[in-house]
């Protein structure tokens, strides 16, 4: 679980051959796609999509990444990755934790953060939009 | 050289680690980025990149490729991948051939199709516009 | 249905956002993932996925791949890869076909060819070693 | 410049194609890349490249990953990608900087971490290697 989770999801992923190197697991920057569809998935079930995103009138782009990697992902591995934001006020903060489906061990965890960006004056809001705080119902 | 060659261009690409497999060579998919590259490059140099196609009105998808792999390239080889306008009439067909820089081993070959795509319509044409034969200087 | 399919299988993909080019589709070059995710599938399946085949002291390498688009698949679609594995004596030739999962619209349509390497000699096999006719079941 | 900075290169790249998202701009996790072309650059430099690493006994995995995106870098555009070791006693830091070649605007800014783990035992040391020292030319 994640602390503080305001509202979480989860995505299973396995591990495709052409995401392994040459160690024999997956290269640490693939995990920016796992958390990309983890984040997407979570984004769905708030209805808060890219398309709807954009619509609303509202870029998010991505502005910080962290990532701690504990264990490795090898080839065709099953991995859990639980996303939860916990934090939307003044920016939009998503933490992630990846875990192996078989033995449940902790492999890696982290977080994103975004902002909105108005896409008709092109400038960075300093406070998170209404239809955020509607989208995760709070308020 | 590549036979019919009515407009081409070389570029040189360092097999990056994030490219190679658990085989220890580039994963053959990485090919079609390879063969990207030259192509926006030779479409560089005949002022029609994406922006300029865009632009005159027309999208260029692919719509065919074919790779043929004779040796594998490994971590951190040079490789000079030729590309040439073989085609143009009704399509733009443009063919590649990977050499190892180093021993001059041709590795790979293979072509892309592309035809244009009225964006106003989002009809295929079936000759291609105007402005491909201005930019490739022929009648 | 794939003709003269000795076996088959099914794969469901959803198109990530990261596979999205700025002309709104999957870029082309992303669809070699996806047929390796069906091809790995399909070899699972035949108990002689990636890892089996090292151990029965060949490699595969993929010598030729041919892909032809039909229509593009956008960001959230999901897709149905079918691959069907239509020639083993000598070579082991696999087609795939890509259907939108909703408007069963055919989307995308190749084949890839892949050569037993014997590991020890690094020579290339003239005909499949027995290891793949039984896991085909085929005589 | 990179402050502290024991030893660094410059590696120019173009935003290719592929990498460009529907938003226009250079998807965030294709920066991970960026920094492992960089960093392979600055270990070719140190003549400590993966081989070298592993041929010394011990592979070194990336533990920890940070990226600060400011500004987007957008299709064709040059990128300038500065790394720097800044710590090595228990860990490879490497710090990075990516600035636009053309207006010298600061894109990007972000860290990696490295450890050594022994190949034979699969343990991971607690001090650099003597070989990583010797590499770097300190004591």
């Amino acid at each position: 679980m994640i602390k503080n989770a305001i509202v979480s999801a989860e995505t299973i992923i396995k591990i495709p051959f052409h995401d392994v190197d040459m160690m024999r697991i997956a290269w640490h920057g693939h995990y920016v796609k796992y958390f990309e569809v983890a984040r997407c998935e979570l984004l769905d079930e708030l209805e808060y999509d890219y398309i709807s995103m954009v619509n609303s009138g509202y870029a998010w782009p991505v502005i910080d990444l962290h990532i701690r990697y504990a264990k490795p992902a090898t080839f065709e591995k099953y991995i859990i990755v639980t996303s939860a934001v916990v934090e939307y006020e003044n920016r939009l903060k998503i933490q992630y934790e990846i875990h192996d489906e078989k033995s449940g061990d902790r492999l890696t965890k982290g977080h994103t953060v975004q902002v909105a960006v108005d896409i008709k004056t092109n400038e960075m809001c300093f406070a998170s939009p209404q239809i955020l705080l509607d989208k995760l119902g709070v308020e």
